[in-house]
């Protein structure tokens, strides 16, 4: 059974929240395809080209995984990729409503599977908005993302 | 990359939302291993030879799906099958919580991932103890458990 | 249209919190039927008699509230009572996931309808079992229960 | 007693989920008045007309049920339709937190008591957004919205 | 031990909610700091010297209390007031997530530890937005907030 | 202000999760009293007088702490011993609203404030009920529990 999953997100930025999870989903699929949603609703930090250098630059050690930029539904972007798994991380009691109700809705959709991975613990407080505003106000986010997210965002201040 | 996965619970007993959890878990996995917890807590209402029985009627057309007992640690039984993935259903945001601190707990005490799953909506409301207590007074449990659960519950009123 | 409406619960014992509901609740409905259930599972304080008793009590002001005692399944109680309607308090979100469950059950097996009060700020935090390890260390109850029910745990020190 | 019950909402559009509650709330009380807030916050996607409009539309075989449009507070509009009881649908636990601070604070401005109703499982993953989502890219949305709303997002994409 | 602690907040306005969890800081820590956060986000109703002149108003009998407007990262308005300790209030599980995950990352950032008291009863269903919204419809809100802040709002209908 | 606070709990066993609550609220006030539950409910697996013991040993190094057990009201005890203050660790969303539970109880019975504190992220899913589990089954404690408190679980296997 060779499964592609896909990972969606916003990634404005990629954290290392994020890359615990791409990590470990890569380790329990045979193709993993980051999927960076390309307008990321309100008005992001980053554009979509930028996001994707990031991920690319991050993802690079890990063979069996690709990036790449969706917009439209995620089911149709599935179908496409071939990818028959949704793969995504869970933080918070709070965070499980909401995928729950996404999961169902793909699953109607497009005969999808969604499946969840929980947070690494030493993560679970990890969000990219956090980290935006962290840097916005010139606070350090090395123990929050990958260099060179941390550099692109030392740009913005 | 061949994939061993193992779905832990006490089937006390199985229900139609177990099947569905287990059958979409075969979907994903080259194998699935359905493990059975021997002593389920607080006196189970069927032994663990007769939960197994039900388990191994009701995956018989699941090529791909093993049914066996376990006690001890979760992880060592793991360990045992070769298998590096655990498979849950969640149905609710209480569910999360208690499934996320023993997931971590697992991913430390033993190298396994755990994957999570969400109940189909329709059967978001099952539990074994509700169904259980239902047939006690002689409810109808035809549309929660299949037919072979049902007849061995209706021996138990 | 005359609604019955049954309110169950195990008043082991009435609190304030139980009496804002019944109140609450009959004065929307025709005719209300609060439900002890007999066997309150895990060894009440007060047998059922004692519980019956004090319920009725305390809402004998109220002339369209009856009190029974009941075992079974609810949704068969509600039949022999003609209510078509099941009323319960909710507290805090945790409650919530619990009650839901019990509903879509009881929506399956009896046709009846789950209406959810929200129990009132004031009385949030009261649960008969809290209030039961107050009386029990001698501590003062008198806010949290009818001076008939803070009289009756007195003896029980 | 004649009970007036107002089931508010932003209906943008009105989808199964809805519909489903409605019907319930419509068995349970004499008279049932659909408020449809005029101003649904950010940006509703069809105006207040075209929302009453298919409110009016999928209501038609409902005798009890009538549409209209409010603004202002709830509590006010309740008063005017001589309305004692706003009714709504719950989905999660989430729903839940926000629901009771608003029932608290309406029984506090203006003597109406909420009751709330849990949605059926199988609309439990429905929302207006996800749904106007979906048909913004061309998925199909039939099993989530009656015909002549499905057909009205059509026109929309 | 002489500490200091500071509670953060938007205050547009103060309410009666936040009055209860400054009063109670202000008993437990030897000098509180409410900070105003300058810019609360998404267009406040009262300008930030206007929520500040509220703020000095409703803790004049609070001897131990400052009030002060900040911008920036909380922690660092913290290591300039000399506070060792984070103080808010919580009211609801909900409430109780997005507060985890800040406090983590106040004190991964900045040495400094978030205390929380949860909110009286009789309080937990205020919200400044609630407030607002009931103010803008002419509905009294003198249970909602001190006088001083009921006048102001009368002026923004 | 000289303020002592008390930090209850079964401690059956304590972890470093309770060793980090303890450490932390040691830090914020004057004097701490860790107050180990004598009667830990359904049967504890180490008497309270081992219980003691081991608390004894593992803060040792914290001049401010003492350990004493309790019984009864948590709140008389805290009259006893001159504390204004209970402080708690919080883990999850459903210990939120437990805890609130108590805390608005504690404070209606005692005039006495609740303060949490967020369990450290790296700790947030240790339980002592989980580390018994994983020591009965012969699982490695030592991540967990101090090594006097996994000598000790060792030798309950």
């Amino acid at each position: 059974m060779a499964v592609t999953a896909v990972c969606p997100g916003s990634f404005d930025p990629v954290t290392y929240g994020h890359l615990d999870v791409i990590r470990r989903a890569a380790a329990q699929f045979d193709r993993l395809v980051v999927a960076c949603l390309r307008n990321a609703g309100k008005r992001p930090l980053l554009d979509v080209d930028e996001r994707l250098a990031l991920l690319e630059a991050v993802v690079v050690d890990l063979p069996n995984v690709e990036v790449a930029a969706f917009d439209g539904l995620l089911v149709d972007f599935c179908a496409e990729r071939g990818a028959t798994v949704i793969v995504k991380g869970l933080r918070a009691a709070s965070d499980f409503e909401y995928e729950l109700q996404m999961a169902q809705m793909n699953a109607r959709l497009g005969n999808v599977e969604t499946l969840f991975l929980t947070t690494s613990p030493v993560y679970s407080f990890l969000s990219s908005s956090l980290v935006k505003e962290v840097a916005r106000f010139g606070g350090d986010v090395a123990d929050f993302v990958p260099p060179i997210v941390a550099e692109r965002l030392s740009r913005h201040r």
